[in-house]
């Protein structure tokens, strides 16, 4: 290969992963704004400037162009742990109420579950559920282990989780503070606040 | 109006309901077996055995087809109450659980989140979602009340629910009866087991 190929190639290499960034990007945008089913080739297309056949050759299917929209959602941000357990849990469920609202969690999840049955869909919303709850289990696993720690995780996730998904509508602060106060109740002996 | 009109009135009024039964009976087995992107008016009317002309007149858009699978869901099973508190929230979780797998709950939760900016579909989703908790509310209003009643529905609810839509599994019977113990356990007073 001459330099001036390996050039070329490098300058193609650039080229697609900007290509990928971009529509990635725009593909996230229109199904948090407006929904999965607006998430098409031609619609995309539009929107980010490239042609219809780009998009079927790099992205074939739809499910192909919903797993691009999810590589754009990143890391989302949480609480930063100040060794105060119940503040930490409330600043982090309070996050996560926010990433709610930021990246229209509801609608991800929706079409997450929508597609499920593709293999890869699963593989990819396991991942993005799992580095989501991290932070709380490791702030719950201070003072619950086991069947505890997974019924705890799932109890606080639903505090958010459940009046987004059920009713389109967020906690106020007053219910997570207080769904916090009940979780760390319950805890066994010493820890009970 | 002659009697015979009557009678042809009322043949008509009886054909018209029996197609929106059948059709709606159909459109809920699409929208669970295949999911929502399956819900087209040519497909339903196909499996249906009705012309695609017959169900654009009735329920002109996607989402109409959609309210009416909605409607054929029907009341869900609930736990028949006890009086053991913790039997009775274990009982109704694990009819909830049932009902997830029945009805996939997910697949529903995740439509009714996907098109919610409609706002017949908000009024629907909060009509089924307000039916499902009742049984719950009702039990643990036993020992909560305000804030602390709203966060403990969600964080029971969120026992079945969180895992069901982040991660398309539905939790163990020890999970659900920990939980409940977690739940309990918070109650001040006389009440905590």
């Amino acid at each position: 290969m001459t330099p001036a190929e390996r050039s070329s190639d490098a300058a193609q290499d650039a080229r697609v992963s900007r290509t990928r960034a971009d529509v990635s990007r725009v593909a996230l945008k229109v199904l948090t704004d407006e929904g999965s089913d607006a998430l098409t080739h031609g619609h995309v297309a539009e929107l980010a400037g490239y042609s219809k056949t780009t998009l079927y050759t790099h992205w074939p299917s739809r499910v192909d162009l919903i797993l691009l929209a999810l590589d754009a959602i990143g890391d989302m941000p949480h609480q930063e742990p100040t060794g105060d357990l119940r503040a930490d849990l409330i600043g982090e469920l309070k996050f996560f109420r926010k990433a709610v609202l930021d990246y229209r969690l509801d609608q991800i999840l929706a079409v997450m579950a929508q597609w499920a049955s593709v293999d890869e869909m699963a593989r990819v919303r396991d991942q993005i559920n799992t580095d989501a709850q991290k932070p709380i289990r490791g702030m719950l696993s201070e003072v619950f282990a086991g069947t505890e720690l997974e019924a705890a995780i799932s109890m606080l996730a639903g505090v958010v989780a459940c009046p987004t998904m059920m009713f389109g509508a967020v906690p106020e602060d007053d219910v997570i503070e207080t769904a916090v106060d009940l979780m760390l109740r319950s805890v066994k002996g010493k820890r009970s606040r």
